[in-house]
């Protein structure tokens, strides 16, 4: 399952990146499981990663190679994670590198390997070696909806997003991937996200945007409440627009960071559009907090609450059990009476008790819709946050019992 | 679904505690929904409420008379929490309060009440009241059976523990029943838990040694890491077994804490052996942590983790899983490759890889089973914590999709 829409935007070209795509037979034969981004010489790379202590392989390998140089390519792998493969498994990640280095004639370093799959098992890097050919023949600009494709997992359906903006009379563009679908919560998740532009950006601005930008997209979104040890999102501006490099504050800034961002957001809603089992995409918006952490406490608590989720599932407007979600979200001083609730636009809970007038009918039809926002007022102060989730159905549970067999 | 024995233990009779049980048709006509625990006069009764802050109103009664009066009887309701349901729900509780003492010939003050099933619906108070008359005329020594079946929701069976101990010459004591089978993680839960005995121990003694006894007990089990409005755990001790009252460190009062504690872990234990669509019962025991709170994280974040809870429930040793989940428990310094696993006898990882001669055949095996240990050994310290808790398989989507249809 899954909602929205399931078609691939028509994603805009990059100037300064090509793109393609291979099976390599890693974990299963036939299947698309190899994606390559190619990026021109003097491209800026920036990057945020898992913060789980369990990190895989490959995680280790890209932060190095970041530290060291200006990356040229993004090798993506899905069938293992190499994760839990300890110095085999970093000696995997680092010779997929070296392969592919010597295919496309740079240095080791300036590739970042990027895996998604079954942890724990060995990276199949013999295979990825014998694909490399095939894979660097097929580098294309147009290549972004075959690396979508190629890229997922669990996920039922490619993710990417595009926009084209005029900054400083230039045309750019902003195009990104993503996958994901289940092991997602705020602050990353099983989740790959690689967005690319061809404005002209340094590499330490081009940090600066991508925390910020994270903060309000791939770190607000929940789907099981887990995360893992593979996430990375990747920001890469080629240049190849021309122009002067855009700085924050500079002309054009804004246009180009709210690209960014729309794209980016995009992205994010688009991996709990299609968690594991979703059938609703459910907006958590929390107004009304004594700060900006409890305000995310409370919208995380109600987000990863079983109960809820599996009432969203079922279409029951089961205020209840989101008052009991607030209820535990570890706010000591907290006065339930002075909490409201809404379902779309109907008035739920005021001041901790059914809101005057609030019928089941009402309640349930918000319930019915596919796209559903819960309004949470704390009544205690001035700070907000907003999350994206989705509910919990069998097929959660279907995909994650069966995931190995 | 359910794990272990159905079959409720033969539950020893507590001399000054008499019960009794009626169908008040609270939510459904012809279902148990009421119980009663009538207190012999002079017994002590200690008793922990939910830590949610939006608490229910019978927990708020039950907090002020507690304050005030040592308790006679303990009225129990099924059918609705009596939750979120403001001024005319503190009244309804207190009007059954009224109604009971005036049946009794108590007052007021000295009833305590209960309630747990549907948030958000006014209690029936006119139902109770209807079915007082019958409900005190029932009263019995021998009764704990049948209150033990109407204080279930959820749950697939009643559950009881019982224990007999000499203490001092004198032959004590100690049953308990208790209910809940979702909504349910360390810290309290959607449950209700009535435990006494007939041994003679003062109200701060018994508080103490309640406090201490629910860290050990119910304080460590999870179903789905969701805390109720309604949880309550009460110790009665009515000292009619005779003799001098038990203190801290006098004679006997090892063995009968110990009593206590035994049947406080197995109606604990009860609990999440009939977790909503429980199939595995899990005891995850963490050692050689830096502390006790963290011990408690790691436990929580792997007894809480969707992903690692599918897998129980598939029978399927993804140690990945169980180790991304440890990454992820918030501790700053974690070094992966100290953590070991073991499942059962099965070491699965070994310094955070797979174990040396680790095979899927040895894993799977233990996970056939329906009782198993995981052992998580941090490699930091010698702090150690258990926790209980079950699969996550498809009847708890459905039983919490439909819970109200």
């Amino acid at each position: 399952m899954a909602t929205g829409s399931a078609q691939l935007p028509e994603l805009h070209p990059v100037a300064g990146v090509r793109l393609a795509h291979a099976s390599a037979g890693i974990r299963k034969a036939g299947r698309r499981d190899l994606a390559l981004l190619a990026l021109v010489e003097g491209s800026s790379v920036a990057a945020v990663f898992t913060t789980n202590a369990f990190c895989a392989a490959p995680v280790i390998v890209a932060r190095e190679h970041l530290q060291a140089h200006s990356p040229r390519a993004l090798l993506i792998n899905t069938g293992s994670a190499n994760a839990g493969t300890g110095a085999a498994g970093l000696e995997a990640a680092r010779r997929s590198c070296q392969a592919l280095a010597q295919t496309l004639g740079v240095a080791a370093e300036e590739v970042l390997p990027f895996s998604t799959g079954v942890i724990g098992e060995q990276l199949a890097v013999a295979r990825i070696e014998a694909a490399l050919p095939g894979l660097v023949s097929g580098l294309d600009e147009n290549g972004w909806a075959g690396a979508a494709e190629a890229i997922l997992t669990t996920d039922t359906r490619a993710k990417g997003a595009t926009a084209r903006v005029e900054v400083n009379g230039r045309d750019i563009a902003v195009t990104g991937i993503s996958k994901g679908a289940g092991m997602i919560r705020p602050d990353m998740a099983t989740m790959l996200a690689f967005v690319a532009t061809d404005a002209p950006v340094s590499q330490a601005h081009l940090q600066a945007l991508l925390s910020e930008v994270t903060q309000r997209s791939f770190n607000r979104i929940s789907v099981d409440g887990d995360t893992s040890t593979n996430d990375a999102c990747v920001l890469v501006a080629t240049g190849a627009a021309g122009g002067d490099a855009l700085t924050p504050g500079g002309p054009g800034w804004d246009a180009f960071t709210a690209a960014v961002e729309t794209v980016c957001v995009s992205l994010a809603q688009a991996i709990v559009r299609d968690g594991e089992g979703a059938t609703k995409f459910i907006t958590l918006d929390v107004t009304g907090a004594a700060s900006e952490a409890e305000a995310r406490g409370v919208a995380e608590a109600v987000a990863h609450s079983p109960l809820v989720k599996t009432a969203f599932y079922a279409g029951d407007p089961n205020w209840g059990r989101i008052l009991a979600a607030v209820g535990r979200a570890g706010i000591a001083d907290l006065d339930i009476t002075g909490v409201d609730i809404s379902l779309g636009e109907v008035a739920l809970v005021r001041g901790g008790e059914p809101a005057p007038g609030y019928t089941e009918t009402a309640g349930q039809a918000v319930m019915a819709e596919e796209d559903i926002t819960v309004r949470i007022h704390m009544g205690r102060g001035e700070h907000a946050t907003q999350i994206w989730t989705c509910d919990l159905g069998h097929d959660y549970v279907r995909i994650n019992a069966e995931y190995r067999t």
